[in-house]
């Protein structure tokens, strides 16, 4: 059995708590966050114990792992705490905003030898999963070019843009690190575009809210990211992969599956409204991956540097942008 | 070359004489209607004759074939003239609303020996063409379950109902084809259930507008048919066979392919407003069919005994109605 | 908080206390099976006790509620030991396969005054239950045809052939129930036609396997039932309704949204292989209903009645298949 | 009754030849082509006359208009004599590889005042104009991002690549007026990314066969074109529009409506192989436009301005690729 420290326990904290809840082979120990109540009302409602301290959690021995699902600019002093106590690290993404500090996490992952899981949910997507197993098992062929639509149904409140590091490392990285995984290779150029036509406020901060990104790989192969802050018709997650035989698509799901044909057209149900709706079996499996990979001595599918090279890219499009040029990736690892 | 002669230059007239023109083995030699200027309008247009009795085109020993298109009640006369003139015979569907006058028309056709083609055209709709390949290839195996959903997108007017024979003669009967040949047997059980419940007079004329049948094969395949008169959405076509291996569906068209994703659903188009749209197609199928069998010496793919079993179903779909209870048919052909 | 005994830890069983777990309203507290073992491991994993009579549960002031997730032949005696002990009860479909037996449940529980609730869970599938508040907000307007699709991916063995009271009353039961719910009256005509088809076990065993259902009400709606106990392509659970304005249509799942395109055709995923796949949010979402009501003393939205009417159109259909006729039922509730 | 020439009597003539012939407001008066035996073989099937010299129709005052459907590199010369001529011009698409020469015959139109069409079918294809009505009647407020994805089903074949003027000029250029027209504002950047990854003798043309654009407008709209030379399922010709209010889409026809529901998956049909079917409609209503519009004394709905602005976009993503770096547009037309 498996012990779980978890730090945070906001939105996303609350869902790793109760797939951990659910999973025969771990439970929740403790519980902490910058709110007492919030620790208390998660940890008594899975028989775990609230603390004030993370330090609290990582001094007892019997924990095992950290999931680590506190605000962004706590996440490399917890991984460094955590990675010093030898507990295993489940952290959400971004590692961090400022590339910097990531590689001063990850040198100290690496030193403590520990296994590191960056949340990438989204690779455990049923549809985008299978999309993979498909893609890198062949059922294409050589991949010639990759298309991710990612849009968000609105625009974050100004106070959350103003801390989350812009469209391309809060929101994009998502999709580059998609690229990467499914690309099976580094990019090694790439050129951004983007506009701010949603929220003037979002100009103001210094953001943009609409953007394309083209990359390519050594091998050639090119691949499309397109994001927007706002589809009124829900969150739109789309992939697309054209090969010498043939294409993969992975496409929204929808509420339900009513149409209701009528005089004027035919109406189906829009996707579901949000990450919450969409990735509930995502954040599902992966902890369940976390789980299973640590109690069974197996490799975990996202690694640090997964997280690193992600924030690279989310750089490397910021340069694109302010430079007006494509800008050139190293592609070692 | 083949030479044409057409028996009634109205909507259905018109569509033939065009797939005829576009032909490259056929043309039109005679045109006849009942109104002179639309006899010479359709003749001017593609180089014809227009005259005004029949027997004048079936005396001219040039005519190789005739299309019968004129109302109903005058086909039975034409075939039997057209065959003792030894000449092949379309004539569009129904033969005629009475069992007797279609047995003394296939009498006569048998008897001079002339290709008879019923112009059933739903079988050379490409979909339900396809449909058919594959299910008799067995792509499904053992067909268990038919099901055939045929809806017209509004009630004709009550002159049309007063003198069509009613639902199952004139509409259903083409279901009643379909079932037939996608069968592959012959029915030999029929229930039919209706109700009057979109234009009183309907009723009045002792008709129904919303029918639902079940028949039976003697291997045991069951298939359902449903008919209204009335689908807002536009017309409605769409056949389903299960089989022992899986299930083949044939669906609607639609006008175009835009989707249009707002705030409250997911909009596409509806399918094609009638049969003139839906089945343009299919027409220019079955003309091309019966020029190049005639031509090519080969067997027409729908029989004048096509024309009759339709029929005699419609008929038992009348007298499951008229006793409340289901009806056996002999399966003899 | 609601204090819950669960009699049947099997399948269903365990299905029903992971979503009684899952609520904040309700807990388990007693699980009882024939198999001591199995009462245990549900009972500790969520927190209850494993007792092995019914009785000793029922005794339990405590306990509020019981659902019934045993064989259905206990249902009845389960059902009126509950109702004199005054528990809310919760029966899984259906009551029982003999109409008498059930009448003597409804009996007690009339007479005890319990609130109770029969697990049609299909009313609560998401789609089905957007499908039905659609068609009774009048989004279509009068109803007119209903068409209900129900076809299992495979036969069940002999075993089960042999004690689930056939086809009708095993399977078709959720189809009948489904048709009373969505068409809003009742229906007083039926006709049945069947075959044995898939597996000759089947037919031996005095069953059918592949069946067709046309019914009637006053207001002159008609409605199409077919089942099949064999899809390979996976569990086929699909309605369709037209009305004067329209129609409603609801569809499958498919497993993920994953689509290829090859050189031949466009492949994509299946439908969820089955029902505890396919109605999973359903069953959460039924003892979610069953909990609400009961601590909010809201009438509950399926009755002991709609159990034994959906037994009496099973009984009507056997009595069409025997008879050869339509039957004539009774639209008295 | 319009009075047309058509110089060019190979595949594309041919379909401008019969679509003349089906109009009731235009005849094929002449005939040309390189082959005598082609311009006689169109000229007898539409009573038309077969001539050597396109001088001699030209010279018929009889003549209204022209059709140029002859090789690319003779549209500039057959525009400047027909212009002189004073004959309204339909000019297959491209106007001319080289942009100096397009101006020439931009000017020569101009100077003699005559009405010029240049043939972008696409403009015309049901799905697509459909598309282009909604988005500009505002369906979903200010356009934000527009992709527009082109695949050919295989590429051509060594000597049509060394002719074509590279995928840009040759394929692309449908897209990039698609993209003009759409948008309803001139790219003012575009970036160009490209492969050769298919047949390496298109790379040895110095061309490439795989390719990424993106564009920006003066408003900020942002905008992706990509195109394949390979699309193993078909001819694949899609666009999507996000925009305030919501999302647009075109998406691709497919040959059937059938659906293979099977162990294994759900298979339906790919679109249609190629441009001939699937832009067969939209051929049909460019030859209506111009026709019409030439009778009615309207203007044409696409000028010469559009075939030149297309080419300077083309040429643009050649720059861009060449000095891997965004290029800046003139927004002047």
């Amino acid at each position: 059995m498996l012990e779980i420290a978890l730090f945070g326990a906001g939105r996303i904290g609350q869902i790793h708590a109760a797939n951990v809840a659910r999973s025969e082979g771990a439970r929740l120990r403790y519980v902490t966050d910058v709110s007492p109540e919030a620790a208390q009302r998660v940890a008594s409602k899975y028989g775990a114990e609230a603390v004030a301290d993370p330090a609290a959690a990582l001094a007892d021995t019997a924990v095992d792992a950290v999931i680590i699902a506190s605000p962004t600019n706590t996440h490399v002093d917890l991984i460094i705490a955590a990675a010093r106590a030898k507990k295993a690290i489940f952290c959400e993404k971004p590692i961090d905003l400022d590339l910097l500090r990531v590689d001063i996490a990850i040198a100290e992952v690496n030193l403590s030898g520990v296994p590191f899981f960056v949340g990438f949910n989204r690779r455990f997507d049923p549809s985008f999963d299978r999309f993979a197993t498909e893609l890198h098992a062949g059922a294409i062929g050589k991949l010639e070019m990759l298309t991710i639509i990612s849009r968000d149904p609105g625009p974050p409140p100004r106070a959350y843009i103003e801390v989350s590091g812009g469209l391309f490392r809060d929101m994009m990285i998502h999709d580059l690190d998609m690229a990467r995984w499914l690309l099976g290779e580094e990019p090694i150029e790439l050129f951004a575009s983007a506009s701010c036509l949603i929220e003037p406020f979002i100009g103001q901060a210094g953001d943009v809210d609409t953007a394309m990104v083209t990359m390519k790989t050594a091998s050639g192969s090119l691949c499309h990211i397109q994001n927007s802050r706002r589809a009124v018709y829900g969150y739109d997650q789309r992939i697309e992969a054209l090969g010498e035989k043939g294409m993969l698509q992975a496409g929204n799901w929808r509420e339900t599956t009513v149409e209701r044909w009528t005089k004027t057209s035919v109406e189906s149900d829009k996707p579901p409204l949000f990450f919450l709706e969409r990735y509930e079996t995502a954040y599902r499996r992966e902890i369940a991956h976390f789980i299973d990979a640590l109690l069974g001595g197996k490799k975990l599918s996202v690694t640090a540097n997964d997280g690193r090279r992600a924030l690279v890219l989310a750089e490397a499009a910021l340069t694109s942008i302010a430079k007006k040029a494509p800008v050139i990736i190293s592609g070692e690892r």
